[in-house]
């Protein structure tokens, strides 16, 4: 990356990154196919000709990514070394806005018995209603720190602590086991004490604030954690990139990655039509497609497909506007036989002028095996796209 | 690079490293095929035949490599982490003798004005003739260090420090743009001061030397460099490397990596005559191809076919020497239609009678994508063709 950094240089030409959410699956019991093998996708077959294909591990191969890591190793950092922590990935989840020096962590409403013992992590996973309705009462101040505390889901919360010279460098609340009362917070250095104390406070209030709310009589706190120092993409790439992604955790990646984020609507023609309508102000474009991933972790093949074919029939208002660089590929894979993430590597396509072609006729994970790109790792993709937008000088003379 | 050298041993068995300059393409417009694609090569697919094939990418993928990174990669140097100081680099390129303590530059002579400010950073490129004659002039004694100063090309030449106790942490007198004085050169670290007061006294005295030469009436210095500290591939492979090119940067680099360089002459049937005299006296050889790069460069399509076609019929002899391990490949891609170096994957072949073989049956970038190397990394090259010279000892019990 610092290599990258000091090759990359402004230009004219402009990239789109198109993110199939965990598109790479396995064959279904019924056809022997994949989900994207048996999609009908003129269009990505058609774009697959005219491109460079592969298949990419996002993380390292046999390492199944959280989408976390998938989308920061295509947006061209090391996801093993850029760790966002659980609190900071909770909130960026729920586009809350984290400042530079909040620490965020992720809470869970739970059950204690008389003697304070935990006997229910989820407080029998209460609904989100009941969720939002404790936090706005555990929102408070406590020596000059705010804590503002918002709902996520059922049980879970996130809590921010916002205030001068706090640490996130503590220990966790949270026993991680039933049985056993939660835990003191330590401060892991010296500095950290302070914030320690302030978040042990803030627990021994909750517990009588909640004490009458059983099954969710207390709060479990853990991953406390700061935003991550990343780079921008500006920094290093010298682009001015802009998001479009209907779900909050990825615009929230797309902001610790210094992209501008833009309003769009929840459904991909708008996504697209946002991309139509800012394409002249911005020369990356990352644009995020969530209906795939969620088919596959509903374990719903046929959707998923689906989903990979709505695709296909919007790429045509991409290419109309002629980039000189597109990529499609995906953050992991979703097969819906697994029902959830895997480790298995991600088809990858590299369109651009001077991508050299390979033998690939259509854009799937078999085909994509006999593609020019190989197998390469998540990270080398933005360097390709850059080198393939004209935008990376030689190295050395 | 530890790993290898605490596993490599010497051996009668012995390797050559074919390198063709700039080998990889793009293809053309008329025939939608390569330049290696176009190039009858009836040796070279014989040799893809009994070879085991692939892509590799001299830095990483995306990157674009100068002559230097991608011949150390070669070599078996990471290209990323042995950067070769510019100074280093220009004397290397003119065959200029370099010494360890030296310190060399990269020179232009420019045109500054009466208030002394740079009017031209490159003295109306001046004729190397011309260059010749002001370098003449200004080779002098400081203090007990000899400044030689040799013309390259054009308004660029080399000055070279030569003396006791110098230092390369300083700063560039080189301003880098126009309506500005040059910059007085300044220690980086307190030892290099000495240093910088001898450079700066070198300038003064070249602008007096210089002042009735306008439009070449003053000189500007940058990219100081020692040589750098590469251990030799004798340490790390145990092997007697020898060097076979014809053009001043590539003996350079080979002597960097700490091999033989025998003299040889213009043309590639004199490279080979040399690799047949020398043939018994070491057991490593890199020949260097440039024809390949240079009409590349020129973006002569078919001059780059023709010189492919060169190489090609010459590539008997060489396997007539009946060798253990022949690596063919390039140290980047010049594609004709870029008209430069490319950051495209380079067509790679190893053959050697354990090389276990592939199906690809012709050497070009299409045939190479399914070769049994799949794609690698160029600094992988040597420790493959080590252990297919049987030089390479286990690695752990």
């Amino acid at each position: 990356m610092e290599l990258i950094k000091t090759l990359s240089r402004e230009s004219s030409t402009k990239i789109i990154l198109l993110v199939i959410d965990g598109l790479g699956g396995l064959p279904g019991p019924e056809t022997g196919k994949t989900e994207l093998e048996n999609a009908s996708t003129p269009n990505l077959d058609a774009l697959a000709k005219k491109s460079i294909c592969g298949l990419q591990d996002p993380v390292r191969p046999g390492i199944t990514p959280g989408s976390a890591p998938g989308h920061l190793a295509l947006f061209g950092y090391d996801p093993v070394q850029c760790l966002i922590g659980r609190g900071v990935l909770e909130a960026t989840g729920i586009d809350f806005d984290l400042e530079k020096n909040d620490v965020a962590s992720r809470g869970n409403f739970c059950t204690i018995d008389s003697e304070g013992l935990v006997t229910d992590r989820r407080a029998g996973r209460i609904t989100t209603g009941k969720c939002e309705e404790l936090c706005e009462l555990l929102s408070m101040s406590i020596e000059g720190v705010d804590v503002i505390v918002r709902p996520v889901k059922d049980h879970r919360f996130i809590a921010v602590f916002r205030g001068e010279g706090l640490s996130a460098e503590v220990t966790e609340s949270d026993p991680q086991k039933l049985g056993v009362a939660p835990l003191k917070v330590e401060g892991m250095l010296a500095n950290a004490e302070r914030t320690a104390g302030i978040i042990n406070r803030f627990i021994e209030n909750a517990a009588l604030i909640l004490k009458d709310h059983y099954p969710a009589n207390m709060a479990l706190l853990r991953g406390f954690a700061k935003l991550p120092a990343l780079p921008s993409m500006n920094e290093i790439y010298k682009l001015t990139p802009a998001a479009i992604a209907s779900y909050p955790m990825y615009r929230g990646l797309s902001k610790l990655a210094g992209m501008d984020v833009l309003p769009t609507g929840t459904r991909l023609e708008d996504e697209i039509a946002t991309l139509e309508q800012n394409y002249e102000n911005y020369d990356f474009f990352f644009l995020h497609v969530k209906a795939t991933d969620a088919a596959g972790e509903d374990g719903d093949f046929d959707r998923k497909v689906k989903a990979i074919e709505e695709f296909d029939s919007l790429l045509p208002s991409v290419m109309k506007l002629n980039p000189d660089v597109v990529v499609v590929t995906g953050d992991h894979s979703t097969p819906a036989t697994i029902e959830g993430h895997s480790w298995h590597s991600v088809p990858v396509l590299i369109y651009s002028k001077w991508c050299r072609t390979d033998s690939v006729s259509s854009f799937s994970e078999s085909a994509c095996i006999s593609g020019g790109l190989g197998r390469i790792s998540g990270k080398d993709i933005m360097p390709l796209a850059m080198a393939n937008a004209l935008k990376l000088t030689k190295f050395g003379a």
